[in-house]
């Protein structure tokens, strides 16, 4: 299999057909853009299981994705689709970056959510969007940024509805999207808890990479659990 | 009177009517959120020429100001409003901030005019909103929000008429807005050389702030040629 992409988490590979591509979880995790980076063995199964499943329970809620099936304990297939290069952030509760951007305060409540663009460039450290650049940018119409909240929404939803059984907070998340060869709009990458910020609803634990980035746990161990919880909601 | 307010390049004082306040230009310049500070004999005075000639104009062009009348060398009354806590940026071509921070090219035409908002904030470094921080953080309404972009529009249609006359090009400004005691929304702050950027057509010389921040020339000087060009297409 011809290798199309290798990234800081995953790698992907054109298979027999050209609508379909294998993606395999690695064994890494980074952060700071990059500056630490860090092998942990068990990883790329771990957010394989949990994008899987989770991509599976938005199926099931109506909501379409790139996803196929899983193939292999790091593997899956997914449709191939043009990546929109932005990142859609969803913010529940304020954490992370919006604190020192904009002045808000750990755990303030968004309602309705916040939902803010990102463009996807590590040289430019992924700006902010207003929806005049992403016109300008010719990154997306004014009827697909509707279309690209609406869905974020949506997922919002679902998700809440998913970490809630779990007695999980869901803070925040991230989510890319990809046209597919009719145009369009797929959910693609990933939703794990490398890409959502997850509180526990009694303790305040983190259930996110929060605790690689903070240095307050094991990644591996943290996943594991997160993954154990979300199979007894089954 | 007594002193309401002092910023890096004007006081503002009360006066004997409650609704009116008498601005004071002051003959200082900065820089790099306060990190240049020098002193600039004549350009409160070519400042408060500037601003109170383009607001007028303005009125004439059927927007409305807290602008009331100059009244000295470097004064003049306004009404007194409530500022709205951000900076609007028009853009009809790239310079400044917005080439690092999005990758565009200096000179890259927007069209239609890109419109920003910026929170009025030093400590955060002005962060930029979209409609949704706008919303959350109560700083503007919905329709406040297309209120002002419908007259941060008009402002650059008179303005770029303003300049084409002075054989200027209007690369970009920032302007600022207030409400009124019934609530109507005035432009209000200055407009002026320190707050646009302009480009000389033929030469492509600046007759804004950016000679002092890039150090290309004396910015009284400049400033003085500026008003000197807007007298001659009175």
């Amino acid at each position: 299999m011809t290798l199309l992409y290798e990234g800081k988490a995953k790698r992907m590979f054109e298979t027999g057909d050209p609508f379909v591509l294998e993606v395999e979880y690695k064994d890494e995790v980074t952060a700071g853009n990059g500056l630490r980076h860090d092998f942990a063995p068990g990883k790329g199964r771990l957010i394989n299981l949990i994008t899987s499943d989770i991509f599976g329970r938005l199926e099931d809620a109506g909501i379409p994705s790139h996803f196929i099936e899983k193939t292999g304990e790091t593997t899956q297939l997914v449709r191939r689709v043009d990546m929109i290069p932005m990142e859609v952030v969803v913010r529940n509760l304020a954490a992370g970056n919006i604190i020192d951007r904009l002045g808000f305060k750990k755990g303030e409540e968004f309602a309705p959510p916040l939902v803010e663009f990102f463009l996807k460039d590590d040289s430019l450290g992924d700006p902010l969007l207003t929806r005049a650049h992403v016109i300008h940018m010719d990154i997306a119409s004014h009827d697909e940024i509707d279309e690209l909240r609406k869905r974020a929404n949506q997922i919002n939803v679902a998700l809440i509805d998913i970490m809630e059984k779990m007695g999980l907070q869901l803070v925040d998340f991230k989510i890319e999207f990809g046209r597919d060869k009719k145009g369009n709009i797929l959910l693609a990458d990933e939703i794990s808890p490398d890409t959502c910020r997850i509180w526990d609803v009694g303790t305040g634990e983190n259930f996110d990479k929060d605790v690689y980035r903070e240095k307050t746990g094991s990644i591996v161990d943290t996943y594991q659990k997160f993954y154990e919880k979300m199979k007894e909601t089954k």
